[in-house]
C-alpha cells in the first residue's frame, strides 16, 4: 500500500522482503467496505469484487437447553447503507497480487519488491532529520539466497502449505542468524540513503526492534486454530458467516470462500499456555485442530478431502509505543499491533495504515506539502489501534467464552450480549468509524490530544472554536469533518453519466476543493460562486500559489464542482466559471469536473444533497485530503479562512518542476 | 468470437488473418446492450465497461426558420429498462485484446491469430459432408511476410492512420497479388484438414468468392467521412451522442469516445460517386472531411490539434445470398452483411452470427449436439440480417437527407419522423428484439420459413399447435421463446448473495434446464417438484442419457432452480432433491445450483417470478440454449415433451469420453 502510493504520486522507493515468495495461500482473506473504497481509489476495487466470495449473512448458532446447537440468529454481514461496497473474502495472495499489478502500471521507476533481501542495520543522522533536501536515513540491505529466504514449514513432507511461521505460537527471529549466513558466504550488501523508511515487517517488525520500541499489551490463554478447506458436510449454514457456541468443547467461525473454500476458526480447547505462557506448538496438527472442529459442529458431520493451508495462533492484544522516529522512520501494520484475526481487521486496518501515511510522505518528499503533516499519522493511526485492541479484547473474549446455561450463569457468556457486541462491531470493523482529529489537517473543534492518540500534532492555523464548528458542520451534516467523504451518485453536466461521487476521488495525491455550487441558475448564488471563482482563480492565493508554475492548475489542488440547478437547464460552458472547467490549448475545455445532482435514466437519483445534507439553493464548500477525509468545511465567503487551510498544510510559492504529480490535462492519447 | 466459443467447449481451432498487426485505433467502437450481455456470458463485460465511455443521452439538433442549429430534443440513448448494461463506445482494438486474452485464458491448445496467413484454396469433399467423423474441408494456407502482410495507408506520409484500406470505396482485392508474390518467393504453405471453416473475412471476404455465393443488394450516392479527434469546441454537446442536420450543409452524428476522443461521422456533400457508381478516394481527405463537419457544426467553432484516425465510406445495403455451404463452411459478419455503420450494428450483429454459430458448431464437432442443428444458423442469422438492411436502408436516408423546411416540403426529411425512427431503431439497434424461428432447437408454433431467412430447417419433434404454443408460453410470459433470456436478480440459497440470472448462464456449451420450481414449502407442489426431478434423475432419459458417462451430470445440461418460497424459511439440503444441488465425492454438495426469488440486504428486490411471468405457486420449466435463448417451456408435467426436445437436437447414448465439457465439479483447486 505504501508503494501504491508513491506508485501513484510518482516517488521513487523501493520494496524489500525477507521472504522469497509471493503468498499463494492463507493468511488474511476479509476485506472490509473501506478497505474496498480505497482499492477503488488505487483502480482495482472491481478485481477484488469480482473473483471473492461475498459474505451476505451472520448466522449465530448456540446450544439450545438440551446443549445441541442450533441457529438462533441472522443478521447482515456488513451494515445496510454504509458503503456501495460490502464485505468480501479472498486469499491475501490475490489481494497482494493485485497490488502488484497496479504499483507497475503507476509508477515511472518499475517499483518491485525485491525478495530475499534483509536490512542489517538502520541509522538515522539527527543533524539532517529537519532538512527537507536531505536523505539522513541509512540502512544496509543483505541478499539472502534461496535456501535462506524460504520460510520453514511446521511438517516438514506436508503437502498442506502452513502458517506457522508467521504465527504469534513461535518467538523466534530468525534474522540475525540469516544475516550471519548471508555474511559468512560474503553474499551481496548494499548501502541505502534515503529520505524516509517504512517498516511494514509484521508482529515480529526488525524495524521496530531496530528503532527500540515496544509492542504494549498481552496474551490470553485462548489458543485457535485456522483451516481452508473445501468441506463436506450436512451443516446447513457451511456457506454463510457462522458464529458457533458449542455447550462445552469451544466456539468456531465459519468463514465461506472463493472456489469452493471455507476457512474455519476452531478454538482449541485442548491446547493451553505452559506457566511461561507459551503454548507447545508441536502438538497443534491439522488432525487436532479438525478434531475439534468436529466436535463442536456436531451433531452435524464435517469431512474435508483437500486442505488448502492451515496455521494457528494465541489471542493478545498489543499496540506499539511510538509508530515514529523522527518523523523519518515509521511503522505499520502488525508491527504497531497485533489482536486476533476472527473480525478480519489485521489486514485490513494494516492496510489503512499506510494508505493514511503513504500521500503524506509523498508529498513531503516532494516538496509539496509540509513535513510537520506527517506528525499527524501517529496521533489518527495509533489511536485506531487503540480503538481495535479495545474492540478485540472484548470481542475475543465474548468469542471464546463458554455459553451461558441461564441468566444466573453468570461465568457464562450471554448469547445476547454476544450478538449485540457483533451488531456493533460491524460498524467497527466497517473502517467507516475512524474519525481523525484536529491537526493541520483536519479543522474541527476540541482537544487534538484527546482525540488522537495523546501525542501531538501541529494545529491548523485555521482551527475554531466549538460554536463555529458546529455552524461549520451544520453546512454539510453527512460529511462529518475528520470522517471518511461518503458516495453517493451524481451525474457529469457534460454527458449526464451517473458516478458516485468517490469514483471521483482517486489516489493520486491531490487535494480536493469540492464546491458544491448550490443552484447555479439562480442569479444571486451565481454571484457567489463567481466571487469565490475569482478568488480561487486569483494568481496571490493558494491554488496557483501550490500549483508548480509550469504544471497544470488541477495538479496539486483539484477542485471538483457539484451543482443542484436541473441537468437539462443548464450548460457547462455557459453556465460555469472557466476555473471549474479548465480549458486547454491541446485538448480543450476539461468535461470531468463539474457533476450534477440529478435523476439519471438508468440508474436512479443519488438525492446528493439531500445525504450530504447540503442546503440545495446556497451550497457550501468542502476540502478533501488525498485519502478522502473530510479536512474543512466552509460557506463560500469563507475564502480567508481556506486560504489558511492550505497555507497551514502545503508549501505555497512553488517553483517551476519537471513531471509534478501529472494530471490528464495535457497528455495526449498514447499509442 | 468464434475462437472463443472453441475454447470455452475446449475444440480444437486455429485463426489465420492475412493482416500482421492488431488493430490499434479507428475501426468499429458502439458496443450494445446484447454484446455486452454476451461478453459477460464470455467473462470480460466488466473489462469493456470499465474503459469504455458510456453513452446516456442523444441530442437532436436541427435548423430554425432561420436556418442556424438548434437542440431540438434529448432522448436516453439505451431504452431504460431493457438491460443491466447501457450502450458504450470503445475502440475496436481494446475489444480484440480482451478476446484475445479470453482465448488465450480458456483453450486448452492456445488457440491464438496466426497473422500475416492467407487461404489459397478452399475444397470440401462432398462425399464425406455427412459423416460425423470426417475432415472434408482442405485449406491450403500461404505465410505472407511483412511487406506482403502490411495494409497500405492511403496517405503514405501521414502520421495519422486511416483505415481507407478497408472502405468499401476501394474494391481492389489483393489476395490473388499476395499469394502470387509469396509463390514467387516460395514463401511457407500448408495444408489443413478440417471439420468446419467459418469465414470471417469482412466485406470483400475470400470465403465467399471461394465459394461462388454473392451479396445481394445496392449502394446509394450518400458518401460520408469518419474521424477520431479530440476536439476544441464551443458546441455544448460535445460530450453527447449527437444527431446533427443542418439546413444545407449535410447531416452529422457525434460520438463521445474514451481518452477525450469524440467520433465524427460527417456527410461529405461535395463528394459524389460517378457514373460507375464509385467515388474518386483521391479527393477524400482528413481536410475536406473536417472542413465540412465545420460548415455543419457552423455557428459553432471546432478544432483539433490531435486525430486518432480517420477513413470514409459509400452507404450501401447488402445481404449475403447463402451463409452456408453444406454445412461445413460458413460465412459470418461483414462477410454476409454491410450496411453503414452510424447506428452501430457492424461488430456487434457480427459477433452475434459466430455467438449464434460458435457453440453449434462446437457441439457438433465433439458429438454433443446433431449436426443438423447447423441449419439453424443461417435461417436464424440471415433473417437478423435482412431485418438489419431494411432498418439501415430507412434509417441512413433520414439520416443523410436534407430537413424539411416545413411541412409542404415533401423532399425534404421531417425531423419528427426521423426522431420516431431513432426511437424505434434504438430498440433493434440494442441486439434484444432479436426473435428466433421454429426448429429443432426452438419450440414454438407457426410457420419455421416465415420466421427465419426462408429457408429450411428441422423442426422439432416437440413441436405444438398454435393453441398449445399459447398455454406454454402463458407460463413465463416474460420469456418469449425465440429470444433471449432477460435477466432479473435472484439470490442463492445457501450464501443469500444476489446475482443477475444471467450470470449463471455463461457461455460453456451447456443447456441449461431453469427449474421454477415455485413455492417448494408447500407440500403438493414438493409433490410435483419430486416427481420432476425423478424423472430428470431416471437413467433411461435425456439428463443421464446426453452426458458421457464418465463426466459428472451437468456437463452437457444444467439445471438451475428458482423458488419462491421465503428464504430464511427454506434449506438447500433438506427441502430440494439431490438432483438439484448434485453431491461430489470429493467436494460435497454443490451450492450454486438453486436460487431464490426474495429481498436482498443490499441490492433490492429482483421479483423474478413476476418480472418472468411466472406463476409463484406453481413454476414452470424453462430450457435455454448455450447462447442464452430460451428454447422450451412447459408444466413440470411436460416432461416427456421435454425429454423430446433434447432427442431432436442432441446426440443420447454418450459413451465414455475424456476431458469433455467440464465443469468444475469434480476439479479441486490448482496451486
Amino acid at each position: 500500500m505504501a508503494a501504491a502510493w508513491m506508485a501513484h504520486c510518482g516517488v521513487n522507493a523501493r520494496i524489500v522482503d525477507k521472504r522469497n515468495t509471493k503468498i499463494f495461500c492463507g493468511q488474511a482473506d476479509g476485506l472490509q467496505c473501506r478497505s474496498l473504497e480505497i482499492f477503488d481509489s488505487l483502480g482495482f476495487a472491481d478485481r477484488a469484487w469480482k473473483e471473492a466470495n461475498h459474505m451476505i449473512e451472520i448466522c449465530m448458532w448456540n446450544p439450545g437447553n438440551d446443549g445441541i446447537i442450533r441457529r438462533s440468529d441472522r443478521i447482515p454481514d456488513t451494515i445496510v447503507g454504509l458503503s456501495r461496497f460490502q464485505q468480501i473474502v479472498l486469499q491475501q495472495g490475490r489481494i497482494e497480487r493485485f497490488f502488484l499489478e497496479n504499483i507497475k502500471k503507476h509508477s515511472k521507476d518499475a517499483i518491485k519488491v525485491e525478495r530475499g533481501v534483509l536490512p542489517e542495520s538502520l541509522e538515522i543522522d539527527l543533524s539532517k532529520v529537519d532538512d527537507d533536501a536531505a536523505y539522513p536515513v541509512t540502512v544496509k540491505l543483505r541478499t539472502l539466497n534461496e535456501e535462506e529466504s524460504t520460510p520453514p514449514q511446521a511438517v516438514n513432507a506436508s503437502k498442506i502449505p502452513d502458517g506457522l511461521f508467521r504465527s504469534n505460537l513461535i518467538r523466534d527471529d530468525d534474522e540475525a542468524d540469516l544475516i550471519k549466513k548471508a555474511q559468512d558466504r560474503a553474499g551481496a550488501s548494499e548501502i541505502v540513503h534515503a529520505k524516509y523508511v517504512i517498516g511494514c515487517d509484521g508482529a515480529r517488525s526488525w524495524t521496530r526492534r531496530a528503532l527500540g520500541f515496544e509492542l504494549d499489551g498481552e496474551a490470553t490463554d485462548f489458543i485457535w486454530g485456522v483451516m481452508d478447506i473445501i468441506p463436506i458436510t450436512d451443516f446447513p449454514d457451511i456457506r454463510m458467516r457462522c458464529a458457533i457456541h458449542s455447550a462445552e468443547n469451544g466456539s468456531l467461525m465459519v468463514i465461506p470462500r472463493e472456489n469452493k473454500l471455507v476457512r474455519l476458526y476452531i478454538q482449541l480447547k485442548e491446547v493451553a499456555p505452559d506457566a511461561s505462557g507459551r503454548a507447545d506448538r508441536s502438538k497443534i496438527t491439522p488432525e487436532l485442530i479438525f478434531g475439534a472442529a468436529q466436535k463442536i459442529l456436531s451433531p452435524y458431520k464435517i469431512e474435508y478431502e483437500y486442505c488448502d493451508w492451515w496455521t494457528a495462533y494465541q489471542i493478545g492484544q498489543r499496540v506499539g509505543t511510538e509508530y515514529d522516529a523522527h518523523g523519518r522512520v515509521f511503522l505499520a501494520g502488525d508491527a504497531v499491533h497485533t489482536h486476533s484475526p476472527k473480525a478480519g481487521q489485521g489486514m485490513n486496518v494494516s492496510m489503512q495504515d499506510t494508505y493514511n501515511l503513504g500521500w503524506k510522505v509523498a508529498l513531503a518528499a516532494k516538496g509539496i506539502a509540509k513535513r510537520n503533516i506527517l506528525n499527524t499519522y501517529q496521533s489518527e493511526r495509533r489511536r485506531v489501534a487503540q480503538d481495535l485492541i479495545e474492540f478485540d479484547h472484548r470481542f475475543s473474549r465474548l468469542f471464546s467464552g463458554r455459553p451461558a446455561k441461564d441468566v444466573l450463569d453468570e461465568e457464562g457468556v450471554s448469547m445476547e450480549v454476544f450478538k449485540d457486541a457483533f451488531l456493533k462491531g460491524n460498524l467497527f470493523a466497517s473502517g467507516l468509524s475512524v474519525d481523525y482529529g484536529a491537526s493541520n489537517l483536519v479543522v474541527k473543534a476540541g482537544d487534538s490530544l484527546k482525540q488522537g492518540d495523546g501525542s501531538k500534532v501541529l494545529k491548523s492555523v485555521a482551527s475554531i472554536s466549538e460554536e463555529d464548528f458546529k455552524k461549520r458542520q451544520a453546512l454539510a451534516t453527512g460529511l462529518p469533518v475528520g470522517m471518511r467523504f461518503n458516495s453517493f451518485k451524481v451525474l457529469n453536466q457534460a454527458c449526464a453519466r451517473p458516478w458516485h461521487f468517490q469514483e471521483r476521488l482517486k489516489a493520486d495525491g491531490r487535494f480536493r476543493v469540492v464546491l458544491f455550487a448550490g443552484n447555479i441558475l439562480d442569479a444571486s448564488q451565481k454571484a457567489r460562486v463567481d466571487k469565490f471563482c475569482a478568488a480561487l482563480d486569483a494568481p496571490e492565493h493558494f491554488l496557483r500559489k501550490a500549483t508548480p508554475t509550469d504544471a497544470p492548475n488541477d495538479s496539486v489542488i483539484e477542485v471538483l464542482t457539484i451543482h443542484s440547478a436541473k441537468r437539462t437547464d443548464t450548460e457547462l460552458l455557459r453556465d460555469f466559471p472557466d476555473i471549474l472547467h479548465p480549458f486547454d490549448s491541446h485538448t480543450g475545455w476539461d468535461y470531468n469536473k463539474v457533476y450534477v445532482d440529478d435523476e439519471s435514466y438508468h440508474e436512479g437519483f443519488g438525492d446528493a444533497y439531500k445525504n450530504y445534507g447540503v442546503d440545495k439553493q446556497r451550497g457550501c464548500v468542502v476540502v478533501v485530503r488525498p485519502d478522502q477525509y473530510v479536512a474543512w468545511i466552509g460557506e463560500l465567503e469563507d475564502f480567508d479562512d481556506l486560504q489558511k487551510y492550505f497555507e497551514g498544510c502545503l508549501v505555497l510559492d512553488q517553483p517551476a518542476t519537471n513531471g509534478v504529480n501529472g494530471t490528464n490535462g495535457t497528455s495526449l492519447p498514447v499509442r
